[in-house]
């Protein structure tokens, strides 16, 4: 089988065009066929606040009112997705910008507002695996911006994280799938307070130990647990490395 | 050869929800190949001034400052064009969103400083034809918003209503192609303040003689200059028409 590597780029790399630059470069030289899917960074907060949008917290987690889905829709699908692209196209890579509703790539369902109501927060529910596999035939560059639609004309908010997992998973009948979370980090810690405590792999009933210890915590948990998520819909590696290493062989490898 | 629709969506329908929506019912049930490329509407300059982007203008011509091109990169790219996308995908209409920069669909160079400098302002030097044509042939509907890209990694402003003709000429020697603008009004009136007055055909004689009496002046000309460019390059049929009577008889057909 043809090998595949999707590569989610989070983090708040994504504001700093040195930062984005270095791996895009990175990014650009991965063999083969390769998907790119970006978060959002902290400028859709800031361009949200400048139009004097409000944004609703439940719990720590933002809600998605319909005034900061058309933020999200202009900066993640606009903004940060042309941009990105603009850039892969200058260093040799064709690059092809989407969003989940885009040739209906993916489907999802609004999250039930029983018992919080996030607003327009969508799961996906289908890729369109198709759209995928030709445009990678015809040697295209999905760089897919977290966003999905409901098939009834609704854009929804959907996280970055999930939507990597699902893409790969969706492709690891057709290609040997690999799926790489790039970020600030090397990988993940056993102690985040100490450098040298990077763990070159990490099993699930380790991942759930750390968890209750309280060492993986916040944006890593959505993460890790959208890799496994991966690993079982026969995706065939996936690892969590630092977005200035994806050529380097320092990275902490997800196993079931 | 097969037949080939492409619409231009002018004027600033886009920014009311309802006559856009009576307009995608229409497109969505024009039969065979389609392409439908969009300008901007008002909600950009909106937009823009909340962000505190102050425009400059030239002889009444706006400068695409950088700022301004962020504004429309969010707006153009990613607001009204994953709008739209979304809304067709609810009517049955798999529509795929792009811009210029999405697998190098148009490239274009930015437009010499001298004697006046409008920024980041593009004219297309080249059509990715076959990306539209492996599209197309895979059933879905393309929706270009009016951005291009200098293949050094600038995106740049570029008028729709030449990337709607680009885009038809660049298809001309694979389809029957006609290209239709949609705007507010029914067509090209001889006489603007007189609806009795429309024309069925112009000539591109009678068109430069309207031009010089002054009856056909601002948004118009650029309109039917790229509509008369078409016809040179193959296009076989093209019109101007309201946007909510995209199956009537009732239009003006630009004729060479």
């Amino acid at each position: 089988m043809k090998k595949l590597t999707v590569v989610k780029l989070g983090g708040n790399a994504i504001d700093d065009a040195a930062m984005l630059e270095k791996f895009l470069e990175q990014f650009a030289k991965i063999p083969g066929a390769k998907i790119l899917v970006h978060g959002g960074g902290k400028i859709a907060t800031s361009i949200g606040k400048k139009l004097g949008i409000v944004s609703t917290m439940h719990n720590g987690r933002r809600v998605t009112s319909e005034q900061t889905l058309d933020v999200i829709t202009m900066v993640y699908a606009g903004l940060l997705n042309k941009k990105i692209v603009a850039a892969l196209q200058a260093i040799g890579c064709n690059a092809l910008g989407l969003c989940g509703a885009d040739g209906n790539l993916i489907l999802a369902e609004k999250r039930s507002p029983v018992p919080i109501d996030f607003g327009f927060v969508g799961d996906s529910v289908a890729v369109n695996r198709q759209l995928l596999i030709h445009m990678l035939a015809e040697g295209y560059v999905p760089v897919i911006a977290p966003l999905t639609h409901d098939g009834k004309g609704q854009l929804l908010n959907t996280n970055a994280d999930t939507i990597a997992s699902v893409i790969a998973s969706s492709l690891a009948k057709s290609f040997e799938a690999e799926l790489i979370f790039a970020f600030e980090k090397a990988g993940v810690f056993e102690n985040p307070e100490d450098e040298n405590s990077l763990l070159d792999s990490l099993s699930h009933d380790a991942f759930r130990l750390l968890q209750h210890s309280g060492s993986i915590h916040s944006g890593m948990l959505p993460k890790l647990n959208a890799g496994y998520a991966a690993l079982r819909n026969n995706v065939s590696k996936v690892t969590v490395k630092h977005l200035h290493a994806l050529h380097e062989e320092k990275y902490t490898q997800l196993v079931l």
